[in-house]
């Protein structure tokens, strides 16, 4: 049996989770998420939030493809586009499901090492766009999209986001923040953005339940800075199959979570295996297509180590970089060939897997 | 603590269900519906309809309401709509899920006490809307949607559904069987249709699981019968935000229900519960807005009655019947006024709590 | 030659919107809609409504069913539907073009003879939808519809309107009129709606060209009585492919029917024409399925002489009434078979075509 | 008054037309495309093609945007996307006119010169997507979009589309060529495509009528080279608007263009007016973006140069070029900035605007 680290949703649940929905199991209670679970596990986010009473909404859904297309859907006029990185989960990884919903997504120039979207960038966009005496023939840039961690691991200060709120203010577009991975984001070091900072930065933000822990799951959190764009969202959570009728199997896990701090304490230890396992490496001397601080690692990797890794261990091929690349790398004198994997680990991740991956790891770089 | 029969998903689910997803919780599998245990399910629900290797293909996805969104809008051509009798799920309880992808939902006319569809209402108007010289400027039919049981708690003996099912020959047209109470229709008594009957008489349904015992999960079941409708489904399932990326607890849950027949034990003690209620109600000469062998059962009750019953148990209002259904249901000489209610058992009701309802309903009768 | 009956759009146009296309043809002017005919004729409308400078926003589309499925995805929240009468044309006619932008067309009851959507009927549907604890289950009522003219020929009283404007406020709604033969009913006798009107009584409504003299071309008006529904409009025109490059020709052709009130001339023409016909049958003993005063007529007439009279006149098959329906319309004791026909005059029609029409029927009936 | 090389839609239309519009004008004829016109051009295209009997199948629309969506939207799967180069008309200009169907533009590298699709890309790309052991997660490359004359005025040889051809038949996929500006690239010197090849080249393609002297039109016609692309076509030419009340308005338009070639006397019209200008301007030394045959002309110019024509001329601008592009065009010693901007000519382009626009620039060209 291969050890996997191809991802952070490999295993089941949070022992936690079990143990709720075990307990709960034979009580009748309320569905679509209007039980007392869910209305429990609101009140906690609202809390950590420091949110007054009734001034964010909240509301779960399972699958994060589904959160974003929902999200999205509900948020843009119906001629609007939303703004994203190239390598925004929106963008590549979701088989244009935002696109089925009515509306583009339309990307950016963006880093492509670290995936993050730029305030510069964007606003030179948008100065351009509006610049355009009849811009009603080019999409619509109507909300801006970001993923916190991102596909590349890296993830955002608050300085970042908040110059990115700046421009976003400045043309009056919500942001949607994409936290399929926000635990990780928000326990990585250096620490910079808190996660009550969110609710004057973004306007609305998903809480991942499935790469952190639950069985499934997302939360959905609009923060009703100005606009109240989570209006007649139980309309739009039904309509597109987001609403589940036993919504205490999402109540429950979420309620969980956000008792003791179990959503944070998960991503920590992800984080802190993901440590373990960079030092590993550095001083095994490997390259890093980008540094990271949350618990993916796109490391590059010679073919042949690769093949001979892959016999005791999961790990996904993300890209084979360019010469160019390579040469920004520090890696242009090298006559050897490179691809880059991704190597996750998660809140299951045992340590002694990460010491078998680096020892043999060092049997076949000393073959 | 009233006692629920305001439906059949107002508890967990099924013990084995929680104890398998206890026993794998630690093992990393593979996401995305490809796993060991969704094939192990796939197999077995492919041994239960007789269907030889790879006649059939089935896919697993949440919720009910994200089911039938996601197999019409895969189905339909993209200028076809799909018909329903006007009681149909899609018609009335989706919130336009269908609309919001793009296809109209076309209703027929249908008994409204059996919310059925008939073949010869179906063939009627098939025939017109061919007739017409220009039918290019009137909504296209292009696919049959009936639910089994229905959402009045009736059902589709064998025969009935094969007249259906000639009609749809006749038009090229594909039927879509809504299964998300597919186990109370399949062991209602006198049972007229088996299970490996659908594969010849309908091109794709559903196995609801959430309705009977599931946390949540339906079952897809594409029979490709004549066309392979089913053709690149698992892009539309991602698209719709209908692919969970731990689709182990799709499987699982599938695996388990398919396991020692408990999909088909589980319906049959619903409808067993049924079964006693209905035998209580009569002897107590309650009317029923129609006779159903289902887990469903429609009562005309006193609006004095349903107000004390409601002081200990929970059940829904179903509609207030006009005076011509007063008469045709044989209640035109009471002086009374009638509401039609909804009683619904499930996998978890238990004997004790019919019979302290049937007790009640002396006690208050009694008043 | 047979001489046509069958609509208001069989010939080309007003000729003197060919000698305007041919006296500007050579001049070279900007494109999508932003020409100065454009202009022109947006003025024109502007001063007829008495709007103030800035209060309406008015734009030109080319046929009906897209000016209808434009403005009502644009107005529409994207969880929404719009209340219709079942004749109502985006129902019906428009092979669910409504449905194709994500949004249900949902149907209350209305008179089968009028067509007419009526304000009691509206307010019971909302109080009743709205008192439900969960509505977010059954599609969101987001809008009222209703043609004027009907598709039945009749036509809304200022009264009428106000009624149905009067729930439209109690629940926030907007109120759209599909005006695609908006100039028969204005100058429909008895005449109680006065085009300024509007501009307090509906949202948004279309001034239909087609029926009415033009080549093509309908223009959308938008009211902005109290929000601004028109806002970002070009994006979505463009979007839907309702943005001409040559918005000239639209442009030119709204400008001529405005001017001189050649739009309001037309559509009299087409109502003394049917005034004529409509004597004539009535003195004929000819019962109509419904009353109307504009260019539409709907008859009963026997399959005898419906046969004949299709030798030399083209006309078009509405229904064939039901034996209840015969008797309603006093027809019970006939032994005769009825067929309903709809006969239309026009802008174009002849005062010697209906002679012809009624001299045929004299001769017919006399066999 | 500025004399106009903004674009090929600025005046009305060919005098043939608006004389056959007066001479049919009160003809009664049937409505929705059926008309004898309609046919009668359809005729004349299919003889053009050289199509046997029932071999092709030609609607009409009004306008290219339309015609796009409703094409597209009409052959992809539900879950499909369309590829195209980046500067693609439906990618950039069109507002999102695809998305808003629920399909993606999925774009391709493509040189940013010509705007050209190029058959190694389009193949590298297949290749890679379908090595993908799980391609499902991203957007479904359906269809193959390409614009002849594209948006950048080159156009495509026959042996160009063939190349496309070859990778789309080993994929299954069909061709969408848009013809907005058919008419130039089929009479563009040296002259390798003729009209009768796409019959075997492309599943589907528009002929332009807007930009190539019409008031407003586009023919559509699918080719049927394997499969019936075109089944049905009828209903979502109606659903999404594109289907005229009075088609008589196209139809007599394509039947005049296609009597004596007078389309192609059109576009050759415009080539040789813009040979004339090419032609001067290369003897005035102007750099070219890129080299192109067809009506459109891109050239770099001073902003000082382009101020000053403006007085007296209007033209687009198009991009300002990069440092990195200046230098691959040989003008990197220059000291001078540079804008790239469109001159368009068209079937209405008169030789002495040319001279006057040359005179013009060696007037301020002497300053």
């Amino acid at each position: 049996m291969r050890i996997s680290f191809a991802n952070d949703y490999s295993e089941g649940c949070l022992p936690e989770i079990l143990e709720n929905l075990s307990k709960t199991n034979l009580e009748q209670i309320g569905g679509y998420g209007l039980d007392s679970y869910s209305k429990s596990a609101i009140g906690k986010i609202e809390q950590l939030l420091g949110a007054e009473p009734n001034q964010v909404d909240i509301h779960f859904t399972v699958g994060g493809t589904q959160a974003n297309l929902i999200v999205i859907s509900h948020v843009l006029k119906p001629y609007s586009g939303v703004l994203s990185a190239p390598a925004g989960h929106i963008a590549t990884h979701e088989s244009a499901a935002i696109e089925a919903t009515g509306h583009k997504v339309i990307t950016l120039d963006a880093d492509p090492y670290t995936g993050k979207l730029d305030a510069l960038t964007l606003a030179a966009f948008l100065s351009e766009y509006w610049a355009n005496p009849e811009p009603e023939h080019s999409p619509f840039p109507g909300m801006i999209y970001f993923s916190n961690a991102t596909e590349y691991g890296t993830h955002y200060s608050a300085q970042e986001i908040r110059a990115i709120r700046d421009v976003a203010d400045e043309y009056d577009m919500p942001i949607f923040m994409d936290g399929a991975r926000l635990g990780t984001a928000l326990v990585a070091e250096p620490e910079k953005l808190s996660f009550d900072q969110l609710i004057d930065l973004v306007d609305v933000f998903t809480i991942g339940g499935t790469k952190n822990g639950a069985l499934s799951g997302e939360a959905i959190v609009f923060t009703n800075r100005k606009q109240n764009y989570a209006d007649r969202f139980r309309w739009t959570l039904k309509q597109r199959g987001g609403m589940l009728a036993k919504g205490r199997l999402l109540g429950i896990q979420f309620d969980t979570l956000f008792t003791d701090n179990l959503y944070f304490r998960a991503a920590q230890h992800a984080n802190q295996m993901a440590d373990i396992l960079r030092t590993g490496l550095k001083q095994r001397n490997v390259k890093f297509w980008t540094e990271t601080k949350t618990n993916q690692l796109f490391i590059l990797i010679t073919p042949e180590l690769k093949r001979l890794l892959l016999q005791d261990f999961i790990f996904l091929d993300w890209l084979i970089p360019s010469k160019q690349q390579l040469s920004e790398l520090g890696l242009e004198k090298s006559d050897q060939n490179y691809h880059v994997v991704r190597l996750v680990t998660s809140w299951a991740t045992q340590k002694e897997a990460i010491e078998q991956f680096l020892n043999r790891w060092d049997d076949f770089a000393n073959l």
